[in-house]
């Protein structure tokens, strides 16, 4: 069920057998020379869509775009300040607290989103922390490539090069989701670099068309389709056990 | 051409025949019984990604979260407080300033934005005016439903109770971009009563099932394809237009 | 009565009898080679100073610094960034909310305070819509000039280019205001061009003495009483309507 | 000559011969059972809009709601959060400095503004230190009934019992300023006691009437007039010295 | 009894006995050629840290950096902009109150945040001001170097050229605080200038070693022994008589 | 070389020989029966000053207050709310930046800070990011048992149940810093319990003395002594090899 698609009594049904609700959350940022700039959206999207289907649960919105400030190099790339995500986040939690959401599940896309999501946790609790009372409400972050099972996919069907940023799998979960979007492209060199980076102007001189460490040359929606049933199932059954706390 | 599901040296590319861009704009909020909550979400959105097909636009993600601080009575809506999406707008606006677009065309669905937009498009001229050094780009914002000849269209639809919130044009738009999620239900009363409000205990005081002066019942997938024709080819027309000046 | 021409005891005293109160908010922008600095903070305090004192209303201070970033081109604009006005404004409406006040009525003299005095109400309104607290005050903004039959007035004495910036109406309610600031300049061209515009550097290109449409050489004191006197009026009408609402 | 009621021609021809502006800063709070609740805001304006013709300096608009938190246990008083009026006052420098001014002169009318405005002028600079570029302009702040002789004034006309809260000089600066807002009341007892305090509760469980140390039964609109032209004159001096520096 | 070295069974003891704890605050800057960047921070810290000894106080971590935003221009300074200062000092009593402290007793070592705390109590009071509860707990500021009989010592010690920043006193604390730290340097001038300030590029042209008004080449060790002594007795004694207020 | 006891000039003459700086940066927080509320500050504070004597490096004030919102349960603990940490560590940063320091080592000694130090360099670099010019400084962050060999030699020395909070390896620390400070307490249960947390009420209820997963009762200061030992020089090894990057 998706938030965007039900009605608000459908809602307030939803609410009387379930306080759960799963918030897909990603960024908008270049995936190298055949990546999308939404991957990190797309992928925790489809997966909590399916999972939603599958497992009765609800879905709200993505959150689109994310802490992308490295990635501002490359055309395209859209970024929050930390600051404004923190406070995005927290309005987000209090809209959702209002209705009596007790489990909010963030499905993240996106590394870079991982620190600014976890401080906006802490941003959130602290104001209950703070006035003594006990918060009602518990957040929880999953990555979904570390869903149970996943990487054990990932690593299968991409056993070398899957790679750290624009990765085989990723694209494939983007090519299954998108697939009239599938680029065909030469990657030069077929293995991108792998390191650290700061901000864009160095994210961009160490890796001269986006990738980090991967190899997308092999990715396919089949592949996709894989790597996406296996996060489905596993999101269904660690949501309905986060609900059920 | 969709940011989302395009590379980054796509992006790069279409930035050599244009500097603009089309951000769809919307709200996640009740719209009455047989409305949906993204309503105001997926009107812009599936306009736009008509507009974009059809005149080769590039659209950027939906900014799916606004200001519907009224609708909290009823679940599932959500809200950011305005001074959240100015700050979001803001960063929004200087990510795409970032790789030169000059022309950034809000494509809006929800009125409850509209001012909250403008007082962003003012934060973000601020720091130039302020600063003394002429801006480099433009901002627009459009509501779809005054997009030139769109009224027209609706009030042909719906000559009767098209009315202000929930109304029949939007959710036939809806239907149509989602016709799996159409919902029959009887509306008591047929048009739903006018009028202002404050709060969110005042709104849903005043208008018992969320709609404002609308009678939606006689809403349509393909009354909403019409609609949506016509949004898309006016919102073609106009961006083009703004994207030139 | 004038909040600031009133004591504490005095302020208490009206209170029981009724608890509204209105704001004069302006800005402190360009008005063209005959208009003032002041126009838009001298036009609504005006108004309503008369207005307190003809239907017994309390009027507040007025705000006089608004949102004219794009008046900075010329000497002596002031602005705020429209967060920091939501910011202000949401302390002015706590402060009299702290007292009882119920009803708090903006006299709004600056086009291009709209939005953000809008986005100022839903910031207020969205802490009670959070907390699912019933907002105990209602906030309204007006615009003095259309005030009901304001605007034929207005339109009677200038049936031409009354113009929409440094109009002559509102140049001359400042004369009215203050007869002794009262400018000869002669114009030129006579009528100002029309047109919309950006930041400063955009405006200031535009518009290259500042006025919009206008031609306010015909303003005097005179024709400013005229208007004054019909503001005044359809104020404490539409301000007692609101109060006892 | 007052920027209010000056053109911007006029302020483009006066920032040809000078660089400074003085702008008069109060508050609107509760000052006693015969104190007018603008006050603060009252004195400075009256004591700046006399200096300003007698020496032809150019006087800005008056902030006249400032930190005041203490006051709101008597209805009427306003305040602005600290941060809030941090962030006011910087868009208030930003907006002068934007049009070429180097010495802004704050006025103050109120005590309890003092450590915000020393604090807003130390963000000002802030901005300024942290980039290492010279700061092209200067921030003076004094207070009204601390400039050269006026409190030998004060002193001579209310050898007793002058206060440190609705003072016997300050009212009658305001008697001078509105004599119809004169008020005639017993007060009880004659002279208000002394002392600290912290919040809003707090200073009303002291202060019974508002007072602090003062008798203000005394003040009239001839002792008034003394103290402003001491002040205006000593203003006179002091600006112009502060603007040549 | 310092929080840092205590447990919580021990610090929840100490609330059994008394409701009030001593913050050190100070800054970290220049102070001249033979002072030490941290002066600012030991000064009131070491005199709190024997203060808390002597009379059984609970002393809180030193809040280490604050507004020097004038001292930018000479290496190894940091500053806070205020606004963040009074965000800091806000979520620090905050914290405190949450655990039933009741008075909160800021040692101060730097005259240019005084403003800054000052603005951060009428922050904090103004929260229970406008919500209209009473403030629980009380926030006093005090200057290390105003205890009661601390500037007559330094006086006489130092009758000449004490100065106002990089003083003799201050600097003879910092050397009785970290004696393997005493620095011999030759001051030229012997005694620095005196004088006023606005930002960083603006104090280094006035001050050219950073140093205001003093001679801090006598400062010894033994001296500031003597200080400290003198400081710790009237710190004890100010502060027990403010928690029990 | 700490920067607290340096002068300015010994600052400058480092600067010719290295840009690089460590920031201690911890938190005041609660740490079970026998350890210290400082714990997270001590640690990360001593290896810091030994690594600087023992490697030359320059090492700045200890950041000491953190995010700790989740003790806010037991007595002492204090915290930042996120977004107030990101803006002074930003603040920080600005600061150190100005003198030209290019390499900012973050030591940290508390996992509840990580996220917030990481999102708090994301919005210190998007300012650069988003600007497009090339970021002159590098930040890194460090926790001080992760250093390369440390964790060994905890896991040596306590192989079992040293925990993840209230350690038997960091109170051993705060033990070898403040031998003083040693606490005898019996401990029940002797192993403290794994688990997750929310806010303070929830970690209050799981966690009933506030360790989680550690029986510190073998903490030793000579144990401290030689995990200080090994820290130091880990830190002299990767702040040498990161300044010089």
């Amino acid at each position: 069920m998706l938030l965007h698609t039900a009605s608000w009594p459908e809602v307030e049904a939803y609410l009387e057998g379930s306080k759960g609700i799963i918030i897909p959350i990603g960024s908008t940022e270049q995936h190298g020379p055949n990546g999308l700039v939404g991957t990190d959206a797309i992928c925790p999207e489809i997966i909590a869509h399916e999972a939603g289907e599958a497992g009765g649960l609800l879905i709200g919105p993505t959150f689109n775009v994310g802490v992308a400030q490295h990635h501002l190099g490359f055309p395209g790339s859209m970024t929050l300040r930390p600051s404004t995500m923190i406070a995005a986040i927290c309005d987000w939690i209090d809209s959702l607290h209002r209705h009596g959401f007790e489990r909010i599940y963030f499905l993240n896309g996106h590394g870079g989103n991982i620190a600014t999501i976890q401080a906006a946790f802490a941003e959130s609790y602290a104001g209950w922390s703070l006035d003594a009372d006990p918060c009602p409400y518990r957040l929880k972050l999953a990555n979904w490539w570390e869903l149970p099972g996943v990487m054990e996919v990932c690593r299968s069907i991409f056993p070398v090069a899957d790679g750290s940023h624009a990765t085989a799998s990723e694209i494939s979960v983007t090519y299954y989701a998108y697939p009239a979007a599938v680029k065909t492209v030469t990657l030069n060199p077929k293995i991108a670099p792998e390191g650290g980076f700061a901000d864009a102007a160095d994210y961009r001189a160490r890796f001269a068309d986006g990738r980090i460490g991967s190899d997308p040359s092999g990715a396919t929606a089949e592949k996709g389709a894989k790597i996406v049933a296996s996060a489905r199932d596993a999101l269904v059954r660690e949501a309905q056990a986060f609900f059920k706390r």
